[in-house]
């Protein structure tokens, strides 16, 4: 990509966690010649940033760290982007785009379009991440062939929303279009609801009295491990999304609800032909997500090779 | 180990599944002399396991597999463990040992009490499995650095005891004894209810109006995902585990259900304190699991790595 095809030439980062971080690696890795700044409401977050060499420079305002950016972008829980935007504008430039990666968009839309009358909003969400969280988490390869989807509103500027597009298959992301309310449905069951329900069950077996946590912890590879990845997500990125996204997960957890009872309805009755039809229906769904590369199918993803290596010494 | 050491000389499977190809692979990898028979009800299972060689010799009968073996492993689903037994019980040889690897263990226990009675009867269940199924899908080390649970009757003779167990240390599998009620109640929360829960939601996404199916495969990576591969495991495998550990798994779901219902209620309050503490307690058994060697911390146990290897081409 030469310096003219470059969609943006400064691309600022505020909040430098695992999505912020991983943003700043990508883009260092995938646009050289693009100028990264930063920022990151803890000292202590900014500190390490700096130790690591996460951005070209780490501003101690958000103010700062967005002065002559062509693109910011919000990588805050979506409960502080409102915040971080009224902090961030005195310093923006004209025509600079603003862009985030919160994982709820209705909610986030609202907030910087109220914070941020008259910029160029374009709100965007990498469906990717891992449980680690902090500025070490991130890594450039994190959106690689995973989809990001952006929900520009109605009026967004089409030029805007093309150079946010090239960014992120420059990437390597697939890149989705619609609009927030549909996101936030669609987010509801395939990121939102399985977090609610994995924090569930990882705190109904530490609270039980019959089987000790210890037992839990040796069994764990008959299933239960698998929730718990996602359960050692960052607490305060999933209380915003909750939070911000309750009636879209109040919906899907009614359904859940719903379909469970049943479950425990052929349970009890000993309904064998009905536990068997459903346990079948489900598989076709993990074929095609392996299909669509958006998984592994090695054994474990890999775990039964790899066991030794995470041992304690 | 000497020929004189080896625990058992003659291993007979009975059904070569996932489970019990593997623990002929694993019996041929780590013990080698001793003489692995076979037998599947299925015959075009026998011959798939003929040709790729799983066995020193597939008998047409589970009667003709088991002649002569002073080991027999049954790796049938919980709830075939009764017929299977009765059906090999002409061709037992006096001494041999019987054991399985069943999930559930209470049930399988009186099965085999009632079809085998005066027989050597010890139950096992190694907490190790894939979502693959069918006699290709085994391999020897699914048993290494996972945990065996036997479940020795009161009146168990301690040298076979001690025979079964020198067996799953071969297979690399650290070995715990505790009594199988004990079992059905701890693996109700380590396995079953998490499989459960997994099939629930995996359904409850793919019978959506507003969100398609092919939205849900395509955003799966942001936590779903993670569902759908135990939501993929052998139906008539878990239809089984459900009917023979029914009040086990009952009492979690209860108990699951108490708990989510608290969340849900955080959520329509919008009580993100509550929500927070919920989701900072969980993080501590996700490091204690990955201590014990029993997950991969890898960021997505490798899966960004391995994605492009996954795709169709």
């Amino acid at each position: 990509m030469t310096a003219a095809e470059l969609p943006f030439r400064h691309v600022a980062v505020i909040g430098l966690g695992l999505l912020g971080g991983s943003v700043a690696r990508a883009v260092r890795e995938s646009l050289p010649g693009v100028v990264v700044t930063g920022h990151d409401a803890d000292p202590a977050v900014r500190d390490r940033a700096r130790a690591i060499g996460l951005a070209d420079r780490i501003g101690d305002s958000a103010a700062a760290a967005v002065a002559g950016a062509d693109l910011v972008v919000l990588c805050v829980p979506v409960g502080a982007m409102g915040d971080a935007a009224r902090a961030m504008a005195p310093g923006l430039a004209p025509g600079v785009v603003i862009s985030d990666v919160g994982s709820s968009k209705a909610g986030v839309a609202a907030a910087l379009a109220e914070a941020l009358p008259g910029r160029s909003v374009i709100p965007a969400h990498p469906v990717a991440g891992t449980e680690q969280s902090g500025p070490d988490a991130g890594f450039a390869s994190l959106f690689r062939n995973r989809w990001c989807i952006l929900t520009p509103p109605a009026d967004a500027d089409p030029r805007d929303l093309a150079r946010l597009v090239a960014l992120w298959e420059a990437f390597g992301a697939r890149v989705e279009t619609m609009d927030a309310e549909h996101h936030d449905l669609v987010l509801a069951v395939t990121s939102h609801l399985p977090h609610l329900i994995a924090y569930c069950i990882v705190g109904t077996a530490s609270d039980l009295e019959r089987v000790t946590q210890s037992e839990v912890i040796k069994f764990s590879a008959g299933g239960f491990r698998d929730f718990t990845r996602i359960a050692a997500s960052d607490p305060t990125m999933w209380r915003d999304v909750f939070l911000s996204n309750r009636d879209a997960v109040l919906a899907m957890l009614g359904r859940f609800n719903r379909d469970l009872a049943a479950l425990e309805t052929a349970i009890r009755d000993s309904d064998g032909p009905e536990l068997f039809d459903h346990f079948t229906r489900t598989r076709a769904i993990r074929r095609s997500i392996i299909e669509m590369g958006q998984d592994d199918a090695r054994p474990d993803f890999g775990r039964s090779d790899h066991a030794g290596a995470t041992e304690a010494p």
